[in-house]
């Protein structure tokens, strides 16, 4: 008896974990496709590609349908399954990374409708140094803070939190450029007010990638490290790590 | 023995919906703190109070405080108590709540640093019309919408969405109208960012309010109604409304 009670809980068991890998594939491939929504947003306006901008607005529906579909998923298997511990971390913690995720692809259409309209307003390159140089740094972040869920990896995780100090720092100088452009050349405040939407856009991403980041810790080690400064995460992440070396 | 049971679970499942209530009252309570903090950072800026602002900044940390308790106390009824179908429900949109309701603390909190700048900055009213008047529909909204939830009231969560609308119209033809004064007096520029950040983050504050709004559409009916436009979350809510009243 105690051997079947064992083998069919261990079935279970392995079943559940099929289960929870595949909706953490899921939040990964929708990560993927946030990836590319951004990229593509962002390429659209530096080569003013109204184009593209109109296709990345289209496949916005595609990211939001995936929220929905995962959501569903996760509270499926928390009704079904139970999850406690760990695993139940893993399913609040996807639940939390899609929602960020759903706004990361929310920015990344707002971009893109800033390019089709930057586009049609004809050519002036104020601003694009600034809207390339931050999105390469935001993609950045939100490709590591991916990384760092597929791996369970704190310490990742910690450098997305950290690169969100600097992104948050370029952001407010590129901003105060944007200012002094539009007082030297008032004729341009309507242009380059689109890339300050677009600067806002990027600098809000980066803030969910630094979330996703924050849900990767609290599924690794159980403790919230939300609203509790980069400081703090950083002594929890290092004294975790170091609990486990020694 | 059937009739211990009985008790034992009938006792379970008190025991159980006394929690439940209690949760929901936290998530309640600290929508009150987000409506006293908005209300106050509106406060600050139109009657140019710097020391209001402050404050308004240094109690967002109670926000965020209570957004980690009680996305903790939900965890915790989950692994405990096993919930489904409507107690499952109830739990999903309250953690999906309390994450909107700090990201309107957030934008509350930003009002009150503008607030201060705005201060420091000397007087001038430009704007300060639209910032109230937005103000004024979104507080509503945010009230309306808590109000909703406390009462799983799905038509009311219907009029939150529908007045979203309305407030999108206003923000856009309020940042018309900044743009215009920056352009006819290019001085007025930093001033006039200023009011543009306030009335962004007021529009935010409405999204978070519609979508808390979705949450409640989605507890009483189990209908995830995000993204799917205004006319399908009407329909939704309508058509349930009629087949309960025939």
């Amino acid at each position: 008896m105690k051997t079947d009670a064992g083998v069919h809980s261990h079935h279970i068991s392995q079943q559940f974990n099929i289960e929870l890998e595949e909706i953490k594939g899921s939040m990964l491939e929708m990560g993927g496709l946030v990836e590319k929504q951004l990229a593509d947003a962002l390429s659209a306006l530096i080569n003013a590609d109204s184009e593209l901008g109109r296709t990345v607005r289209e496949h916005d529906d595609a990211v939001n349908d995936m929220e929905l579909t995962i959501d569903d998923a996760c509270s499926r298997v928390i009704a079904r399954r139970q999850p406690a511990a760990s695993d139940l971390r893993l399913v609040m913690g996807i639940i939390k990374a899609i929602n960020d995720l759903e706004r990361i692809g929310d920015e990344a259409a707002k971009i893109a409708k800033l390019a089709v309209a930057l586009a049609d307003e004809g050519d002036s390159s104020k601003g694009y140094f600034e809207v390339r140089h931050i999105g390469e740094r935001v993609r950045h972040m939100v490709n590591m803070a991916l990384d760092a869920f597929a791996r369970y990896d704190a310490e990742a995780a910690l450098t997305v939190a950290k690169e969100d100090v600097n992104v948050d720092m370029e952001y407010s100088s590129a901003m105060r450029e944007m200012i002094t452009y539009m007082i030297e050349d008032p004729r341009s405040i309507s242009r380059v007010m689109n890339i300050i939407w677009a600067l806002r856009s990027l600098e809000r991403a980066g803030d969910h990638a630094k979330n996703i980041a924050e849900h990767v810790v609290y599924m690794v080690m159980g403790t919230d490290v939300r609203h509790a400064g980069l400081s703090s995460m950083e002594k929890q992440v290092k004294s975790e790590l170091g609990s486990n070396n020694s």
